[in-house]
């Protein structure tokens, strides 16, 4: 379970993987199994959330970092750029970096 | 604080919103000013978490519902439709409705 706050002092990488419908499991495995092996053995690593469209035609990876410095280096860590490589011949990603601004409840736990 | 989770049973919209840089304050704004005089009264609402990317060229609205029929219903009711309209006028948004699937943490709570 994470947790989306705006205290939560961590910076936000929303990655939206535009992929023919055909390929959303096969795009999900790797993006879990490239979860699982490389990304959460990366310092700074907070979480993973992955999203499949109901409609098929894409994925979205909420990821939580510590810092926005810790998204950079990883980005540019060598280690990780073969699997974007794998994730790329059968996604578009479309990343951003983010930070939460605001958080609305209909049942508030804080 | 919002929570994700494969066993939460909602239905998560993400809404990417692109935007020139200068109305991102504007249009962050104009999103919580719906999701407070609107969207929180719409029924399934679960909860909105708005974030604005660092570069200043999005905003992404990480919505919950606590159904897939109750997000088609409010996409639906005309009440929201005004709303749509001014968001349009100033920026691009790339709607999709979610399940989650894998949730991995550096630090799992549960």
């Amino acid at each position: 379970m994470s947790e989306i706050g705006v205290k939560n002092g961590v910076a936000t990488m929303i990655n939206v993987f535009h992929v023919e419908p055909e390929d959303q499991k096969k795009l999900v495995a790797l993006l879990v199994e490239t979860t699982e092996s490389v990304m959460r053995h990366v310092p700074g690593f907070v979480s993973a959330n992955i999203h499949a469209s109901v409609d098929g035609t894409r994925v979205v990876n909420y990821a939580q970092w510590e810092s926005e410095e810790h998204i950079e280096a990883m980005l540019a860590d060598p280690e990780v750029h073969p699997h974007f490589a794998e994730v790329r011949a059968i996604a578009r990603p479309e990343r951003g970096t983010y930070r939460v601004v605001y958080v609305e409840e209909a049942n508030p736990r804080d």
